[in-house]
């Protein structure tokens, strides 16, 4: 069955195949990715919602020159098996092995590195900026889906894009939203490919050079009016104006699981566009795949999962967002002022039994982190308690606005910070280990790392009550420790002492504390009795019993899923430099962690509680 | 003349007034915001444009339960004023005095704290949401620039509003783009004046309230339908379908200093409309006062100047970003690889000479800085060299884009951090103390800080043929220090030894080197020679130097313009943190500075010579 696909070797031996074969080798590439995904795990259903557009560039375009940059890169699995990957596509997401996401390390082919959402057209505009100061003659496309499109930097990109009016970009909307999928009709095709069709754009474009003639007030009037002929003639149907307004020649809806019409749009594009086009292809997320069709939102990325039926695992224990997605809907009903803001995460963040308990109480704002904060201090404002869950990397995005709006203000927004610490299998681009580190400076921000699950209830309880501030609690991502009884001893500020033995202190920060725990029992076992702190609140610190143990230890060791630059092991030292005691910080290193089981990448770091123990042998017993 | 003016103690005085002493009101105030700002400085410009639009908001709305958000805060002069602020008002910008933005702390009647652009149409969304869960009938308000328009939040912002479709939520979009000024008509007036009219508002509601009970398929159908009659109706010349298309009902253009005209819209607006409405407002910046009329630019943001003629002051001595806009020019003279990339601060940053020399190589993206940060990203991507000029404060907006786009593919980019450490009068919205905390983490930067311009011009020299990452180098507002010959010892993770007797290191970073030196000479003079380092190379450190100084001193001081949590101090501490030398790090507290006069802020603060002297002096002679 894959003989076809087993004969693509690089992007070249896509160009040679005849429609028929495209087709086929679309349904081998398919097959393909489901083989593998249901081992591996990875973001199914956008990568089969793509693989005929990834099929149609390479045979349209020159990947020798021209350069394709897929948004967040999680729609690319077809575009690396098509360009050289597909033997070792095995190793989705392994150590070592291909990346879930595009990576310029990885492949010539992968023109930018993505993970997060939103940059293609910034990146794609880029380097098309870069060919022109070159001379250099090639295509700059961006594929980016519906929903990446709400990121405000999407924006940004495309206004600006309409403003620089750079020729050979091709922005692909690839759009699964269903609501708009039955759009797709018989005249609006005719339509769009008339626009590709040479002559009009000759005629549009003599327009265009004509109108640059005239003085600048007079010119706009001119557009203005050859822009409602032209929308008079074409546009009667196409929801197309936003993209019109910001500069951009628009095309579609087509079909993007339609090879024939995509290569011959992609071609017409190619051939005789000039100035950024927009071209909107609708496509269904999990094509191909039933199981995935059925329900693209559970598909969207998975864990393994058995191929023919597309039955996944039971995750067991409760995940720490579930511990906090059950809490903040207990919170909620006793104080009607409490909200959920989430960026497109509401699952994710554990909030769907939020949703469904009090959806007027729960804000999803789509890909917009930088508006869900600034919301979230409007809201604070009135006297309203937000509760923003994000992911740690997610919230780089919004940083000004944590500084700007919320914490100046003084403002009681609670940062529910999910996915702190590493990730696993989505590797550089969304483990959450340098929150901490860009926190620590905002002047009059709380920041809470529990321990367990009944830590984050109590963190979450105070938070709840507290309006003088804002607070960030982070926790990671995966099963939450359980210790069976509530926390009432709770306050920020104060660290719990777990063993007051012995001259090594070792003091744990959020869930790596069991891992100072377990580092504990091995000194301990090897007749060095420690003293084990769980640190509880990150800022402000414990500045007694911190100083207490440094003069009481001959060392003292920080733990934390944090990068070691500026966490809060950084902050220990700086508050404790003055004592004659030894400290070390265990942490992240000030480089990039790939991806992978987060065993296995704590293991090749050297974060594990023996490899740990060892390093601290060999610093107390030199 | 400001017998109006001085009548005004609260807003619900201008609510008295009819319309003709609402215009005498209006100059008076215009004639207020010259006087003080002549003597204090300040953005004049967008405040004389804005002076119509704060009375008339005074005049419509119930500023006891309405709430009026001023995007960025620099155009609410006469809202200051006007909201019992007048008798203070000569204080703008001074230590103590009135902020130059709006700021909750400062008076009720400023709903948001404002500095950054961008931020209003969240912040107002998020305090109606609240306002609709606390079943409160509230109008709020953002009164937004074009300029900041093209920020990617407000963007975000616009389409969550679309969605959400809050009543008595109205965006004053504040149009002060000359090329757009001239299509305000009499026609467009006529047409935006009957849809605010009842009967064809009850129509519009009438028709959209149907579509609910449709089926969504069909539903889009028939609204897109209705849309096509009412655009063929009301439409024909108004550019105002982006907004439409986005949920909002348009109003306008239309004449922001006519102040019938905009009362009038702003009555039927408060009284009529449902669901979001933007109003398009025309104003001139500098309305009102010859010289920023003509120069609007050269008035945005000033500094005391003649009040008769309009004449500034001259700079004197060059600024730090005249020696990186002049550096540049030359690097790229050298380079035709080289580019300039800035967020609507070509002349704020130095570029304007870049700019008139290449200006095919210079890229002003407008307000968008993740799009800036992306974009260079992907020139650097195909071999283009940029150097991203920002403020520091505005570099928080890109965080994510700095990590996730640049830093973690080792793209050589270069950001040109200006306005780090404190800007004086802009206040705590503006003051560049946090790169060096937010930076720090991020894995393969370089980071670098000048004290002298010939040490800027030898970092740029470096940076522009450093092709193995990111590099940030540093450096404040004002004047730099020209030591008078050329540096060419400058190597990243290379400090440079000044002197090097005693027992006191003193470690200077940037700009504060200085404030290190006269340290220096004071403690010289009590009998206590110091070793004195410029340290130049943030990240990395030079570790064997500062190591060599940790050993043979007893006390090591670290001067620094950034926070001290997560500064180039606190790398240092953890770097010799085993090391029996005491240490301390001198720089800005943990809370946000004010606004007012840099020396007098650092006087505050105790960051002076003198009396960073006399802390030592407390510390080494207990």
């Amino acid at each position: 069955m894959s003989d076809i696909l087993k004969s693509i070797k690089q992007p070249k031996d896509v160009k040679k195949l005849p429609l028929t074969k495209l087709m086929e080798l679309a349904a081998e590439t398919r097959e393909r990715i489901v083989e593998v995904v249901s081992q591996t795990g990875g973001h199914i259903a956008p990568s089969l919602g793509a693989v005929e557009i990834a099929i149609a560039l390479l045979k349209i375009f020159d990947l020798n020159k021209d350069k394709v940059v897929w948004d967040v890169g999680h729609q690319s699995y077809a575009w690396k098996i098509l360009t050289g990957r597909n033997k070792r596509f095995d190793t989705l997401r392994t150590l070592d092995g291909i990346s879930g996401f595009t990576n310029r390390d990885e492949s010539p082919y992968d023109a930018f590195t993505t993970g997060h959402s939103s940059t293609s057209i910034s990146a794609a505009l880029g380097m098309a900026c870069a060919a022109e100061l070159q001379d250099e003659e090639a295509h700059h496309i961006a594929v980016i889906g519906d929903g990446a499109l709400t990121g405000g930097m999407s924006f940004e990109a495309l206004n600006h894009t309409g403003h620089i009016q750079p020729n050979r970009f091709l922005v692909i909307l690839n759009d699964n939203a269903m609501s708009i999928s039955k759009n797709v009709g018989g005249l609006q095709k005719y339509m769009a490919r008339m626009m590709t069709s040479k002559s009009y754009n000759t005629l549009k474009q003599q327009i265009w050079d004509l109108s640059h003639n005239l003085p600048t007030r007079i010119r706009w009037h001119f557009i203005y009016g050859a822009r409602k002929v032209e929308e008079s003639m074409m546009n009667i149907l196409v929801p197309n104006i936003i993209f019109e307004d910001l500069g951009f020649k628009y095309l579609g809806p087509i079909d993007g699981h339609d090879l024939k019409q995509l290569t011959s749009f992609l071609k017409r594009i190619r051939d005789n566009m000039v100035g950024p086009v927009l071209l909107h292809v609708v496509t269904q997320k999990g094509k191909g795949y039933p199981p995935a069709e059925q329900d693209a939102s559970l598909f969207h990325g998975v864990g393994p999962f058995e191929s023919a039926s597309g039955k996944q695992k039971c995750a067991g224990s409760p995940s720490w967002n579930d511990v906090f997605g059950k809490k903040l809907c207990a919170l909620a009903e006793g104080n009607q002022d409490i909200v959920a803001i989430t960026a497109a995460m509401t699952v994710g963040t554990g909030l769907s039994g939020f949703e469904e308990k009090y959806p007027e109480r729960l804000f999803d704002v789509g890909i917009a982190e930088q508006h869900a904060v600034t919301m979230a201090a409007g809201m604070a404002a009135k006297g309203i308690k937000p509760f923003v869950a994000i992911y740690s990397t997610f919230l780089q995005r919004a940083l000004d606005q944590v500084i700007h709006d919320v914490a100046l203000p003084r403002l009681p927004v609670v940062f529910c910070i999910d996915r702190a610490g590493l990730v696993g299998e989505d590797g550089a681009t969304h483990h959450g280990v340098f929150d901490l580190s860009y926190l620590g400076a905002v002047p009059g921000l709380t920041i809470l790392a529990p321990s367990t699950a009944e830590e984050l209830e109590a963190m979450l309880d105070w938070a709840a009550q507290y309006m003088d501030g804002a607070v960030a609690i982070r926790y990671p991502r995966g099963t939450a420790t359980c210790q069976g009884e509530e926390v009432t001893d709770f306050q920020p500020g104060i660290a719990k002492l777990i063993s007051k033995e012995g001259k090594i202190g070792l003091i744990g920060v959020g869930d790596a504390f069991h891992i100072a725990q377990k580092v504990a029992d091995l000194l301990t076992e090897k007749g060095h009795p420690c003293r084990l702190i769980d640190l509880r609140s990150v800022k402000p610190l414990d500045t007694k019993l911190l100083s207490d143990t440094a003069d009481e230890c001959s060392h003292i060791f920080t733990f934390e899923t944090n990068s070691i630059i500026g966490g809060a092991g950084t902050s220990i030292v700086q508050l404790l430099c003055d004592k004659p005691c030894r400290i070390v910080n265990f942490g992240y290193p000030d480089s990039f962690v790939p991806h992978g089981k987060i065993e296995l990448l704590n293991e090749r770091l050297g974060f594990t509680p023996a490899a740990l123990t060892q390093k601290i042998l060999d610093l107390i017993e030199p």
